[in-house]
């Protein structure tokens, strides 16, 4: 049977030249970077080189650079870790009604802390309105979390115009940059951010590895308290294989991201161009100019996504209906609901992520596959007959 | 030159048969565990089968099991998560004065957030004695933090009847079993205890990776807010790649344990019979019979551990004056001083920690080695001249 990846969002398949570079470190390299021996001057310089790496994607000092587990840690960092080294301050946060829930339930633990939390709404493409988070904050907000671009969506923010709201006030400004860095051209000094989270299997680096630029002189409480690693914010002994791998992801992006997008996006467009033509009353839920290259989501109308996706891996495509972290919790995605779309078109949502090794054929199989089941769907469905509603060709 | 490492606390060589477990996830099986299609099946199916052989390590059930980054993470996720869960019953935990600094610097964590630390002293060969906790225990305990033994003098602690104690005034133990689970036998049943840190690195597993038992029922804040990985209490895509390789550790250390107490053993009871002979005025530090297999720790008098194992590498060997996490730090180890050592003597701390790779030769080599250079280091030492001191054959 033929295979199509197409849930690049949830985790992309590791570079040959990523899993060359880890393999001395789960070989014959196995010092302990702490270590004072030359054991652990070999581990310590692989993950001082591939700091370098990281910091270059992004342009960041090497020093600002603490590696996590993942990125929902460094979510988790920034967003409590600034919040609390902040708390004298005031203790109100701000961030969107869209965040992963990594930010989110961050923010609902801070609320625990006696902190208070505003919402941004989003539009009904997922955008945040800068104008929106300037009415939001307050005195005593202390942080502003707004991710960089959705990973469910892939709706681009405007970043670095909220940076301008949140530098005038002086408050810290952390974006969620995960769905991004390494996809698209990630800049803090564009941005004007304060903070940055990241994670390596998002562009084809390992898995169990992120990373937080924090900008240099800003406070942040540890999540992880111990020893002196990472400049002591962040203690355990360094993941040092997926830290090379990060590295080496980045590096590697750094280099081929033009040439990346420029394979993904026509690929991208055919399948929002053909989709909603030959599946009728498809709505496309991400933004029409400013999205991720590689993705395309839509929500199917009288349709359950988990039936859908579940009926397209049986034919060997692989595609999410939402975020990874949530897909076993089977709720409609909150990210959907925020766009205002009604929860019953919300549990619709099918999300095709594309990655470098998807092919023109891909789509095309895509494109053979998924109308019958659609088809084969709403024919089950107890909704659909009861709208008596007529199907109309050509989109919704 | 010859090459013995001899620093397996600081982080062990990971097998082969671990890193051919490992290899199909940094390959072909990239899939996020969460997601509903065949590649998150296959992923998931090795987390679940990784997440068994663990459990059976130490006598748990597998939904017990949460897998983290590094045994830090696991020790910040108890202390912080099982005190913070319970701090309607009390604002008072009772830790040992040797413990791991990941579970000291959680403690003042806590402190910081209104609770109050009770620190157990040891005895000279580093170990707790259970009277000592019964003290500390008071009527606003909600949580004993006992390490099993120490990954720095390799003494091994009377865990089981702490247990005893704790479970009569029903208040919550964990145990740091980093240092001994996967190298000496662990059993949570024999232990008593209801929570308990490990590591992937200190067995011969890899590195990023850690875990922590929680007995069922016993409610726990998570540290890393978000998704539904761990049962909802650690987020983050799971380290695939790692995890199968902590499963594949546990399985072989399960069935590997007593023969590699048996090379273990004899060799490092030389070291601990002929060092003190070779070299004058030397202190054996860990307990002379419950210590750790593989862990010969001592201090020299009138030199600097540091400027010894720099000297030790010079020739090819690779030693450590105490814990990796510290060691850049250059400060006398806490668990010498709380021994009752002088600043003096813990800091001529030296760390022989022997791995399953070691061999007699090793030993011969060391042996050969280390009495020159503990010469050389104490005619240059300002101490040393000033004492007039003689130095007598045949250990302190």
């Amino acid at each position: 049977m033929k295979k199509a990846y197409m849930d690049n969002a949830a985790s992309t398949p590791l570079l040959p030249e990523v899993r060359k570079a880890m393999l001395p470190y789960l070989g014959e390299n196995y010092g302990n970077p702490s270590s004072l021996h030359d054991w652990g001057d070999e581990a310590r310089e692989a993950v001082d080189a591939a700091r370098g790496q990281l910091a270059a994607l992004i342009g960041a000092a090497p020093e600002e650079i603490i590696f996590t587990g993942s990125g929902s840690e460094s979510n988790n960092m920034a967003v409590k870790g600034l919040a609390l080294a902040q708390q004298q301050k005031g203790k109100h946060i701000v961030v969107s009604a869209i965040e992963h829930f990594s930010v989110l339930h961050s923010a609902r633990t801070l609320e625990k802390w006696g902190f208070e939390v505003s919402e941004v709404p989003v539009d009904q493409h997922g955008t945040v309105n800068p104008d929106d988070v300037r009415k939001k904050i307050r005195k005593d907000t202390v942080l502003v979390s707004i991710m960089h671009a959705s990973g469910e969506v892939g709706t681009i923010q405007p970043i670095s115009e909220i940076a301008r709201l949140t530098r005038e006030k002086g408050i810290p400004f952390h974006t969620d940059a995960i769905a991004t860095a390494g996809t698209i051209p990630v800049s803090i000094k564009d941005l004007g951010v304060d903070a940055l989270s990241l994670a390596g299997n998002q562009f084809y680096g390992p898995k169990g590895i992120g990373a937080l630029w924090v900008r240099k002189g800003l406070r942040l409480i540890p999540l992880i308290d111990g020893g002196i690693q990472e400049g002591g914010r962040r203690a355990g002994t360094e993941n040092v294989p997926a830290i090379v791998g990060l590295g080496k992801a980045a590096e590697l992006a750094r280099a081929q991201i033009p040439s990346r997008m420029k394979h993904l996006v026509p690929l991208r467009d055919r399948l929002l161009r053909e989709l909603p033509g030959s599946i009728p009353n498809v709505v496309v839920t991400g933004h029409p100019e400013n999205c991720l290259p590689g993705h395309a989501s839509f929500c199917v109308e009288f349709i359950e996504g988990e039936a859908m996706l579940m009926m397209l891996n049986a034919k060997g495509v692989a595609v999410s209906s939402g975020s990874a972290c949530t897909s076993r919790a089977l709720k409609a995605s909150h990210v959907l609901l925020a766009m205002g779309l009604s929860h019953e078109l919300a549990q619709g949502s099918i999300l095709l992520t594309l990655g470098i090794a998807n092919k023109k054929e891909d789509i095309d199989y895509l494109l053979e596959v998924m109308p019958p089941i659609v088809d084969r769907l709403r024919q089950m469905s107890p909704l659909y007959a009861k709208t008596g509603r007529t199907v109309k060709k050509g989109g919704s």
